[in-house]
Formats: C-alpha cells, structure tokens, sequence
C-alpha cells in the first residue's frame, strides 16, 4: 500500500475553499464547491474528492473554466428547464441546476433539468442525497470524457456516464445508489496498474478491441467495457444506459455528446470536432407526496430494505448489502478517524498550496 | 430446432381479441391488450407475445384479473399521478396510464405516473414507443415476479424487473433501449434447458447460493444474477437498478413490491405476505420541445447514431449495434414472412380455441 496521511474533512473543506477563492470563485460558490468534494472523501469514493482538485486547478489556471459562470435558463415549462452552466465549474453549476429542479418538483410534482456548458460535477451521489431533505426522490446523471467502448466497438466511443437515485426510509438510512454505467471504476484499473496487477476480465480491451486482463493494454489506448462486460451477459444493456444517460445530459440539452465531450484533464486528447458546448448533466426530482403519503412510503422503504436484509446470504458472503451501505460507512468511519489521502494526492495539494500561497 | 409454424401478425391479433372478448373485456379494451402482444411478437421477443396468452387466459378463467376494471387517478399533480388499476390486465392498464403521462408531458413538459394493482404488461419497449409518436421521451418500468437474487443473495427477492426509453431521429431509426435488469433473459434458460444445454456462468445460481452453469439448478430453486453478475463485474450495480424499478413501480405507488409481487402464473408459489395491491409500473414522458427544438434534438441523434455506427469493430464483431436494432430487423423480417410460433406455443392456442371456442 502507498503512504497514507490523514486529515480533518475541515482542514480539507478551508484549503479547497480558499484555493477556489483565489481564482475568483464567489465565496457563496467556492464553498458549495467544496462540499461537494468534501461529500465524495467522506463518502469513501476518493477518485471524485481533492484528488481533484490538481485538474479543476489547471483548468482554472489556464481559463478552460469560467470562475464566475453566468447560469441561464434558456428554455422551461412547468416541470422542466434547460440550463447554460456558462462554462462554471460543474460543482457550481450542478448544484444551481438541481435546485431548480427540486423547486420546480415542490411546485409541479417533478423537475427535470438538462444541463449544457458545464463541467465535471463531482459525485452523481451528492445530488440526490440533496433531494432527500426536502423529501424528494433525486435523480443525477452526467456524461463523461470518453473511457468506454459500446458493445462490440474497438474503442472509446463514451463516458463512464454515472446514473444516481435516491429514497429515503423513516427508520432506516436511504438508498442510495450512485453507479458509473461500466463493469468497473476507472480507478481500479488505474491501482492495478500501480500495484503491477492483472484486472478481472470484463473489464477493459486492449487497443485491438480483444478482451484484457493487463491494466496498462486498457491504460495506453485500450477501452473499459459497460456494465455487463460482453454480449453473454448482457453488455448491451451497459452501453443501452451510458447512451441514455448521454441523450438525457447532452443531447436534450446541447452540450457535446460521445466522443466529443471536452477532456477533463489537461494532457486528454481534444476531440476532432465540437458537436454542442461543454459536458452535459441531467437532474430530476418527485415529490413523494404528489404519488402517496410520505411517511406511508417511508416506511415501506423500511420494510422493503428489512427484507433484503433478511435475504438468505449466498456461500462465503454475509449477505446482500443495501445499495449506499459502503458509502455511508466510510462516511461514518471518516468523520471520526480523518479522510485517507496517498501519497501522490497530498503532493498535488502541497504544489497547488505552494502555487496558491494558501496554506495546506 | 423444436417445430416452428408461421402465422400472419393478423391472424394472431383477431385470435387475442377475441379471446379477450370471450372474457367481457370490452372491445376496444381487447384490441389495446392485443396490440401490445403482437408488438412483441413482431419484434422477436417471442416470451412476450402470444405466447403468453395461456396465463392470461387462466388467470382471466379462475377470475383472478378483473375484464373489466374501473382504472382511478388516486393522487395527481401537474406532472405526476398514481393510478389504481382496478386488478385489470397490464395490458388495458399499462396503455391507460402511459396515456396519462403523457397527457400530463404535453401541459406541464413532463409526465410521470407510478400505477398499483395492475398486472403484467407486456413488453416495455411497447409504451416508449407510443410515446415517440407524440415527440416525446417515454419511460417504461414495470416489477414482476421474484426471480432474481440480490447480489450476495442465495434466494429469489426481486423481479426482472425491465426498464425502456427510446430516443426519436429524424432520418435514422429511433434509439430504443428495452432491457431486464438482469444479466441474461429468463427464456434463455429455458431454452438451455430443452436444449440439455449449459448456461454462461454469470447468469445464475443454484439453491444454495452458488454460481450455476446447469439450467435446471437455477429454475428448480436457483435463481438468476442481476446484470453485472457478481461484486468483480457490477453486480451490485444490476441489483440496484432492479430495486430502483421495484420502488419507483411499487413502492411510490402502493403495490406490491421485491418478494410479495403476486405470481404471474398458475404454478408459481404464492408470496408470504402482501405489502400492496398487485403489481406496479411507472411511466414517464418528457416533452423534447420543453428542453430543445425538437428537429435540432432529432439531428444531432442521426448525428450520435451515425457516430456510434462508424466505431472500429471489436475483432470477430461487424461493430456495434444501435440500441433497437435487432428489435427492427425482427418486426421488418417478421411483417413480411410472418410470425414463427413453435409447437409448444401453438399447443396452448389451439386449447385456447378448444376452451373458447374461437377459432385459431
């Protein structure tokens, strides 16, 4: 295993405030910014967290990202809108977007908003834990650069495109569920790759378009491979869901879809043309009590999530979790012990804080 | 190959309606319900089809599904509603409250309607293509019998439970995503087994938890995998969107929902308890002009469908499909040759006929 140093979520909540701050982030804006990153190295998914935010500071240093987007309504009816991020930072920009489409679900029963000319917004998860509070079932998705072959392709046609939902119990924590629509994280492949490791296969293909079990072959201009890996068990459906998921965020919205989404990082390859403006996003929220009560719901997700509990565990496992389990356990393990960090991120933060002059 | 014989979509079609009028379902009631069945004949998902018209004559034969049920908006708002479906077929059902949806996308941009006490209906892929018609986006969703283990499961706790949405172009075919949640179709088992044949590992279980390569261990207790198959590939993710369908259909509605959804045959066992009342669905519409010119929308999807087409193909592959392509292919071949019906399926028409007295 790398170094591990550990932090306060608060200590690493002020440092990516301030370092957005220094850009010209509005105060009001860097902070929201932050939580979101701070929601993804509570939650345990640390790829989505301050990892970050060496690239969300390149970006900025170089002005690919707006530090004071103008977010516009283009078009809206009752239950829906399209949004312009004006180039922000997803994580500004997605949070402004899902609150019009929680208002507009207290006032019309549900809100759905597609978003354009925006950015990486953190973790799909943040959003609709968001909606929660104000007892609305949230829905959150995004395209992403480019990383997955479409079934039966020899390259990367697509995003890992996550898909999040969320429903809340009266006694019992919310489900939650907040997936990439790949057979596996990116960042897996990426650990394998470090620790000199083969991946399992159903992951990833080679540049030859032929299954895989060397992260590197998927690292240097192979593909990762949708959830349900190849034809057999149902890959199709994987790449079904990353196009809806791309249709929903870019193309109902205008922003640039497939092969075409910007890069997020620096050294990615800029695509061969420009099909709409930035990356899309696509929220949604119901109100619970526009369909039935919503103690009378929340205590069926109670029983609904006692009896997957109560499931017959299969040979070697300690039974079925219930989706956001792993996730609200780190959360609880990390607000008392500190948030993780290897080695190579705390060197990012330290070149960020020695550019910046804001302290670490 | 077991025996195949061909009949006309129309002769299939009159033969449903009229079945379905010997049981007091109203005419246009029956033409409706025989619609959708032939939908999927004509599309090649021949489980779907007329091949289930013996259940449904059963159930309508012991008095289990009502011909006649009053279908109730019980709670509504301007974009949502939960409708009661009188324990009528899904298939009267289902198109009633897709309508409703709809309706509701055409006033206030988007429609969503979660219905209770209903039955199964059909193929999902039937109602998002209604909603094209209309220049809308459809959502379909439906939870069915237990069949599937929760990832870590050794039991049956939840449905196959199918999601559907469909993208309209303008010059190219529409984008048409219709998938269980799982990692293969249960008929493909079946087949497996009449054919003494092994299934892929990643489809299934047997009794006692363990993955399965014998088609007979899952169907004799087993159970099937949500898409992903196991925690390597994403099976946890496949188990979360089958519980997403379960709680948007079931639980947002008042029906009955993951182990208790009421058997769709005869044979099966009947569930411990009852949480709600029959089955759920949920459907959903977005109006495409609430976000996006609607010839613009359809453009750039030629555009992604264009793209998507013209990826380098995997080695031994022609290169990907388009979500709805083999659908297509199926519905074309089978309008001009007809519709091939095996021997089995053909049996249970004729004692159909025999028991109704309308002639096959």
């Amino acid at each position: 295993m790398a170094e591990i140093e550990l932090f306060t979520p608060e200590e690493l909540f002020e440092f990516s405030v301030r370092v957005f701050r220094h850009f010209g982030v509005p105060e009001q804006d860097a902070q929201t910014a932050a939580t979101v990153l701070q929601a993804a190295d509570l939650r345990g998914i640390d790829s989505h967290g301050v990892a970050r935010l060496h690239t969300y500071f390149d970006m900025l240093t170089l002005g690919r990202i707006a530090p004071k987007p103008e977010v516009t309504i283009v078009r809206e009816s009752r239950s829906t809108a399209t949004v312009d991020g004006g180039n922000g930072l997803g994580l500004v920009v997605g949070p402004k977007a899902n609150a019009i489409a929680m208002a507009k679900a207290l006032t019309a029963g549900s809100g759905w908003v597609s978003v354009r000319n925006t950015n990486h917004f953190g973790i799909a998860g943040f959003y609709v834990l968001e909606a929660l509070k104000h007892d609305l079932i949230g829905w959150a998705m995004t395209n992403t650069t480019k990383l997955v072959a479409p079934l039966w392709g020899a390259e990367r046609m697509l995003g890992t495109n996550p898909i999040a939902i969320a429903f809340p119990g009266l006694e019992e924590p919310p489900i939650v569920i907040d997936m990439a629509t790949t057979a596996a994280a990116y960042g897996k492949i990426e650990i394998a790759r470090r620790a000199n490791k083969p991946i399992p296969t159903g992951w990833a293909i080679d540049r030859s378009g032929a299954s895989t079990t060397d992260p590197n072959a998927m690292i240097d201009g192979g593909a990762m491979l949708p959830l349900g890996s190849d034809r057999d068990r149902g890959g199709h459906k994987g790449y079904g869901l990353a196009v809806m998921v791309d249709v929903l965020s870019a193309v109902l919205s205008g922003a640039n879809w497939g092969p075409f989404v910007p890069p997020f990082a620096l050294r990615q390859e800029i695509p061969t043309r420009s099909v709409g403006k930035g990356i899309g996003h696509f929220f949604g929220a119901l109100r619970i009590d526009a369909f039935i009560d919503t103690n009378e719901f929340k205590r069926q997700i109670d029983d609904l999530v006692r009896t997957l509990r109560k499931t017959r565990p299969a040979p070697g496992t300690t039974g079925p979790l219930i989706p956001g389990d792993p996730e609200r356990e780190a959360e609880a393990t990390r607000l008392r012990e500190g948030i993780p960090l290897v080695a190579a991120v705390v060197d990012e933060l330290r070149d960020i804080s020695r550019q910046t002059g804001v302290p670490l």
